[in-house]
Parts: C-alpha cells; structure tokens; sequence
C-alpha cells in the first residue's frame, strides 16, 4: 500500500479527469493547479527515536517476530484518515510504534502480551490498518513505549462447517484471501466494506464494521458467533452458538472491543452460498426525501436489497456532473430535468443469490419502489457502482494531490430522526468549512431506521491542513451527538470519537466499560487512547 | 395466578383425560392413583417471619407503595419451575421476601435502590413471576433482608412511532395488553412466550426470551434498539439506535442481566406490522433426523415459516396418542405406519402476515419440505397446535395433581451439533431418572443451528420430589455444557444454571461480568445468587 495514501498505484486509475479538476476548482474555489507536495520515499518520513529498552526489545524478539526498521514503523504509524495523509505527505508522523511484532499464533501472541506488561509497554493491534478515526495510532498512553502487533501472519482459515454454514478465521486473514478461499467451497462472508482490498476479519470483529452489502448478508456483528481474546488477563473465549439466554452477550463486548481490552485471536463467522447471480440497478427519486421514503417502505415490507444506496441531491449532481456517465445516467438527468427537477436523487439496489430468488426479490423491490415514485434506470448505473465500489479511497489521493480537503463520516438513526439530523450535520459542516461540497448517501437500511454516510471537500488551507479538519469534524461530531446520532455506524471510535462515546453510551455505560477494561487489562497496556474518554 | 400452580382456573380445561391418565400410569409406572396432597388455601402457606427493620420499612415505604402481608409473600415467594410448585403444593416456600414495594415511576425505582442500599437489603426484580430457573427467588445473600420489586406498576407505552416502527415500554406492561394496545394501531410485538398470558415486557428483555413466533419476529434481544436501566449507582441510558459501531453493544449487557445488574425501566422495541393473516399447519416426517435436515434446508434456504416446530418421534407418539387428534392427525398416524415407520416426526409450521406475503412464503416453505421428504397434514395439526400454545404449564398442574414429575429444560446449538447434543441429553435425564419419558422439539431455528426444548416425565417419588428433580437436572446441565450446548436458550440463568454460566463465557467473561456488577451495584444489593455462579 502507499504510505502516503490508499491501496497500489497499479489500481489506481488515472486520477481526476480535466473536467472534473474544473468543476471542482470553480465550486470550491481551489487556487491554481500547484505541485503536490509530498515526500517521495518512504524513507524520508521521520519519525521519532525508539525508546523500546534492550532487555523489553529482547523479550519481544523471543516472543514473535519483530521489527524495528524504520519502514516497518512509518507503515505501521498512522492510519488512512484525511490528517493520516496529511501528515504523511508533509514526511511526518504525530506517533510512531517503537517496534512491531508479527506474532503467528494465539500463543504468541499471549507471550508478547506477557512481555509488554512486564515491560510497561502499550501494544496497538493492527489488521489492515485502515482505520480512519485513528485507531492503529500508537499512542503510548502512560507507558515507557508502545508496539505495534500486527495480525497479518495469524491468518488461517481454520475451520469450515457447510452443515451450520459457519467458519472459524484467524484474524489476520485479508477479506479477499477469505472470499476466494470460501469461494471455493461455494461460500461467502458478504462482507465488502470500502476498505475490502486491504481489510481483515479481525479489524471488521474489532471496529464493528458493516461492508456495502450489509443490507442483505448483515453487519459483521449479526455474523459473529463465537470469538476468542488473548487479554493481558487471560482469555476470554467463547464458542460458537446460534442464539442463548445465558446472560448478557460478551461476543457482543469483543466485538467493536478495538484493541482496548485485548487481541481477538479467533473467530466463528456465520456465511452464507455464494451468490450464483448479482444484479445491481440504478434508480431515479425526484428528492432525497421521496428516496428515503421509498426505501424505508422496502425495508418495512422486508422487500429491501442486498445493497441499498441513495445519494442526496448534491451526491447525485457531483456524480452525474463528474462520472460522465453512460446512457442511462444521461437519461436520468433528462428525466429529472423533464419533471423539472433539476437535483434529484440516484439510488443503486443490488440482489445477490440463486437466480429465481433474485428475480423474484427484485421485481418485488422494483414494483415498491415504483410505488413510491422512483423510475428505474436499468444496469448502467448499477455496473457504473459496481466497477467503481472500492474506488473512494484512490479518489481521495487524487483530490489531495490537486489540494482539497476531503473526509467522510458517519452516523444512523431512527427513520423518524433521519432528516432532522441529516439536516443539522450538514449545516454544521457547511458552517465549518464556508466554501464547501458536502454530499450524502444513505447505505444501510434497518427496520427502524438507516445510515447517513457524508462526504466533504473544500479547498484545503496549505499550512493549515489539520486545523482546518479538526474544525470540520468537531462541528459534525457535535451535530451528530447533538441530534440523536451514533457516533458512528461503521466507522468505530478509535481516537477521533472517543470524546463523543459518553454522549450514546451514558456515563455510567462507560464506566462500565472501564471496569470490564480494568479487569482484562489491568495494567492498562492495550491500545491506549482508543475508544474509552479520558478520564 | 393459582399461588400453588399455573393460570386461572377458569383457563385451565378439565384436566388429563382418562386414556392419557391411563397410559402415563402403565409407562410410568405411577402408583394408583391417590388424592393429590396439596393446601388449599394461600394463607395455609407457611412464610418465614420478615426481618425487616421498622427503619427500613419506614425507608421503602416513603420510596414506593408496600406489602408485607402474608399473601403478598407468598405470592413472590417463588417462581413457576417445577421445584416451586412441588413446594407451595405441600404448603412451604423456601424463601419469602420481607416485604414487596411496586414503583410506578423510574424515580420510585430508584428511591427504592437507595433505600435499599443504605439499609442493606436485597433487592429481586419481579415481573410476571414467572421464571422456572429460580430468577425471582427472594435470596438475601450477605445481606439483611430482602425485598421483591414488583413492576407491575410501572407498565405504560410511553411512545410509538409509526415511521420507524420503535416502540417505548415500561417493564411491568404485560404481554396480552401490549398486544391490544399495539393491535389497535395495526402493529405487532410478535412475542409469544409460552408464559405470554403472565409475562411482562420488562421479564423479557431481563431474560434474554424467545417466543414461540421468534423464527419470524426475532428474539427479545433482536428487537431491543434502546434501554434504561436504573443501577444502585446511576442510570445507564442507550436511546434507540438501529445500529452503531460505538463501540461494545451496552444493549446486550442489560439484555439478559436478569436485574443483578439494576432494573430495566424503559425499552424501545422494534415492532411490526401486525399480521393479516395466520396460517399453521403440519407436516410428518419420517423422523427427527430427517425433519432437522429439513428445517436446516428450510433455514438455510431463508425459507424459514414464522414459526417452526418439530417434535421427536417420542413428543410425536405422545402427542398422538394424548391427543386423540383430528382427522388429519390420524391420517398421519396412519401414513407413517404404511410406510414402516412406527415413530415418525410431526413438524408444524406457521407463516403471519399479508395474505399475498403469506401464500408466497408458504408455497416456499412447503415446496422445501417435500423435497426434504415431509407430508403435508394440513391445517388440522396447525389449528390443535394454536389452541394449545399456552396450555402446556396447565397441564403440569394436572400432571402433578396425578404424582408425575414433569420439568422441561432446552438449549441451542449449532446444526452439525445438534443430535450429538440430543441424544447426551437425553441419555443424562434417562441415566438420572430410570423409567421416564423424555420427549423433545426444535422450535427456534437459526443459519447456523436451532434450538432444544426437552420435557421429561417420571412418577414423583412421595417426600424425595426435589433431590429427584436436582438428580435430573443437574445430569441434564452437565451433559448440555459437556456437549457444546449453551445453558439456556430462552429460560435463562437464573439460580438454577448459575454454575454452567462459566462452561460458556469462560472464566474470564464471567470476570468481567462480576466488574461491570461490582461497577453497577457495587453494594451488591441486585438479585444476589443468580445469573453470576458464587465465587
């Protein structure tokens, strides 16, 4: 992956087309095309000294494969985040691990948890390293120094159950390895967040993540049916079961746990057959409003796709104005124009499975969503998401290179709150940033309400990058808290929200929290600064 | 509620028919019958004398309406498991409460809680009284005394809202009232218990409970979005999410805490839109074996009906020889001895909703299970099955007023598990309790597993009925948690599985289940000796 940025330039594509930098340029007002300015080799990014003593750095050399080099630990530094890149391009780090290990197996991983608390060190887990609300930040917290574990080598399948449709994975398994492996054996996990390409299975357990098909295959954790943790007290272990009454869920305290209360080793995942037909179509509302409506009409009749997608009126614009577009876009513009609608809204559904189940589902998604005012625009626009589904992130290195400011984030709420926070983050943002584009799109529908995902660009202040973000994020942050938001769907709390989990979780939810953390980790070794508030 | 038994008389039906009291007699082995041994009257009960201090009652009394008297003990003084009948029936109870206070506000919940706390008394949560694993007990663990919390007052339906389908509950709100306040706006909880006439809201979601209906609607703690629950040491507020990646879910912390963390005072539930129409019907297969493959396929195939319910050969013998049955219960008793099979496996199944939904998910259903070898009986079985639904615990008390000992157990586990499981448990009650009928069903099916629910049948040995009924329940115990079965699937820990809690959360999960205890409640005053196995 780029150190400075998203996945292999080799799938990178050919970054921003002319017409789009003009648009872009003319909206948000961006100065004149300028050199972007980045660092070009991985080894000119500094980072501070390794503080790791001899005798800790010898403790953990004999418990896993470590390294201390300084690629492996501006790799391991940051996240993917919009300040991640900004710092990395300018050939910074904020934090850097003091070594990272690679431990292979449960046991090792348990030894390097022995030898950080006999050595006071803090140990950030990392899968893909991903995260973008700076949860693999090695943050040392009170400790003499900080590691990275890094998953990667514990990344077996091992275990397939066709008889209960359920797998057990290491957590380092990449959710790619995991579909041609599972593919194999005419299964699949159905699970494609943004991140999939470089993504693992733990890092999903961990950060509770839900993939774009999440609508229909369910979030990662209504998949989790048993998991175990390697905690610095012990592990926590817990099997495999289809539903029980035996008291309050602990898989449900590992998962989205992110590193705070220990390593997950092992999980037991529900899969689903292999979908034999994927169809994926385009959708035409003459507002966002009407679209919501529409789809939470599918969603109460249980009629609801596999994927869900609806853009708000100015998602819509930027992607018609942008994409270029086959035929059927042009004729959504025209149809919207034709109804005098100059801005409305494009929702992509997807059906995955055997044929006749597809075509039943989608004729009866297509007849409700007919109902509620929406014209069908056909495969074009499906094929046009499909081909470009994991391609925001390249994107993004293109939008920085050409000096905008770009971030998403993301909330859910009841349907009848859907608009008002909708609304109020919105506002927020555009308060924040002043000349700005912010688009949304809801992407995850549940019975009693749905996602709001935003993105936004402004011009970004040269020199004052990360400022000019942190405003940005605080405003919609407090929006979100403000309006009956979570603090995050799928995104996780990591650095970034943790101020905001007491807000959702209530103060004694954290405290509880925090008393489940001390007892699993009671020297406080694990991922520090990460999900809990500051005391 | 019949203090010594179950339901209302005038519920109750006439009681076992003579050709069941015949057979039961001939394959149990029961002595001639004698007349059943059992007081009368709720004041014969004999109740140890309450301990509480004037000061204390003064405290409580000023907090929330009290009851000291006789009656009201005795009527809180146990729960509706078989050893609690076996009890009150010879006029004792093992524990009373020494007073019982019935809130009707959250601030009453809570003034009760400090008073309690300054004056060391136990409190135990009680809704419809009607746990059968020792939940509302009134044990006082190390403390003075010990008060039942009746919720019975606290009952409103505080908020629907119709557009995201969520409504907000007091815990004391019985299930039959939700259903008519709920009906009367065309939505449905679609929770039914086989303790629904009794069951309370707020027992439910403390429980972790499924309704005989859960294949279609979703357990309890599927549709819990939002909860409130007071602690001795604060409120802990979650509003209604349809789902977040905040962090651990705190929701299925207080799902299934049993009030030994604090008590549910508010939930959000997702509803639905009440059913249209209600088709069950029944299906014989040519064994349990062949019948779980079947509802596997059915399942898996997300073709699952609302309700699914298969019964063993021995539950299927029973049920035709108890019942007399229908025609279409003859004709399937008739079909399975054509083709050589003297212990087939009667399966019904039951689909709610639109008329349209309704046809086409059956048509599914059915198409499945005739390609899984299964003969349709049609709705004759389905009707005699609804009419009965809730009679099952009548008919204990008719079976105990004949000298039977009658108790069912149940457990879940994965599909590839699942006869491994029934045949050990089985085996343990028939070990434990010589001649016996044990019969059992799957009625809750899941991807990845199902459940199973076990009633077993002895002659009661006269003045030894409790160490009779402990042998078999703790073979029974042992060989669930021996054979990767969870303790409960919907009957809960209570007293009763409190040692088995650690085969299936691991030491360390019950470890950090006693910090967020000690976090909560940290005078433990909350239901002491139930859910956490003693340290």
């Amino acid at each position: 992956m780029r150190f400075w940025g998203w996945g292999d330039d080799a799938h990178a594509g050919e970054g921003l087309p002319p017409h789009a930098e003009e648009l872009l340029a003319h909206e948000l007002g961006l100065p004149p095309a300028r050199p972007a300015a980045r660092v070009r080799q991985i080894e000119d990014v500094r980072v501070p000294e390794a503080t790791l003593s001899d005798a800790a750095r010898s403790a953990l050399a004999a418990a896993a494969p470590l390294r201390d080099d300084a690629i492996a630990r501006v790799f391991h530094a940051a996240g993917k985040a919009y300040p991640d890149l900004v710092r990395l391009r300018s050939g910074e780090v904020e934090h850097a691990p003091d070594a990272i290990v690679f431990p292979r197996t449960h046991d090792e991983v348990r030894a390097v948890l022995t030898a950080c608390a006999e050595h006071d060190i803090a140990v950030v887990p990392f899968g893909g390293g991903t995260s973008v609300v700076g949860g693999v930040e090695p943050l040392r917290g009170d400790k003499a120094a900080a590691i990275t574990l890094d998953l990667n080598a514990l990344n077996r399948l091992t275990d397939v159950d066709l008889r209960s449709l359920t797998i057990t994975v290491e957590p380092g398994m990449k959710l790619p390895q995991l579909k041609t492996l599972l593919g194999l054996r005419g299964l699949t996990l159905g699970h494609y967040p943004q991140s999939f390409e470089y993504a693992t299975v733990g890092g999903c357990v961990a950060t509770r993540s839900a993939g774009q098909a999440s609508t229909g295959y369910g979030r990662i954790d209504e998949l989790v049916l048993g998991v175990t943790m390697a905690a610095p007290a012990g592990d926590v272990d817990l099997p495999a079961l289809p539903a029980s009454a035996a008291g309050p869920d602990l898989r449900e305290l590992v998962v989205g746990s992110e590193g705070a209360l220990g390593v997950i080793t092992s999980t037991a995942l529900r899969v689903a057959p292999a979908p034999r037909v994927r169809r994926y179509e385009g959708f035409a509302f003459e507002s966002f409003a009407r679209g919501t409506e529409g789809f939470r009409a599918l969603e109460q009749a249980g009629a609801a796709p596999d994927i869900a997608r609806l853009s708000d009126e100015e998602e819509t614009r930027l992607q018609l104005a942008l994409a270029g577009g086959g035929p059927k876009v042009k004729l959504a513009g025209a149809y919207l124009r034709a109804r005098g609608v100059s801005r409305g809204a494009i929702a992509i559904c997807g059906w995955e499975g055997r044929e006749e189940q597809v075509e039943r589902r989608r004729a009866q998604t297509v007849q409700l969503l007919k109902a509620a005012g929406a014209v069908p625009l056909g495969a074009s626009p499906g094929r046009a998401w499909a081909r470009g589904r994991y391609h925001g992130p390249y994107l993004r290195d293109d939008l920085l290179d050409r000096g905008v400011l770009v971030e998403t984030l993301e909330t859910a709420t009841q349907w009848s709150n859907l608009h008002r926070l909708y609304d109020a983050v919105g506002a927020a943002l555009r308060r924040a940033l002043g000349r700005t584009l912010v688009m949304c799109h809801v992407s995850h529908l549940y019975p009693s309400g749905a996602s709001l995902y935003f993105t936004f660009l402004a011009a970004a202040r040269p020199g004052d990058e990360l400022e000019q973000w942190r405003a940005a994020k605080t405003a919609a942050s407090e929006a979100i808290v403000a309006n009956g938001g979570t603090i995050s769907h799928h995104h996780a709390v990591g650095r970034d929200h943790a101020p905001y989990l007491q807000a959702e979780a209530s103060a004694l939810g954290v405290a509880a929290l925090r008393a489940v953390k001390d007892e699993l980790d009671p020297a406080g070794i694990m991922n520090p600064g990460k999900l809990l508030p500051e005391r």
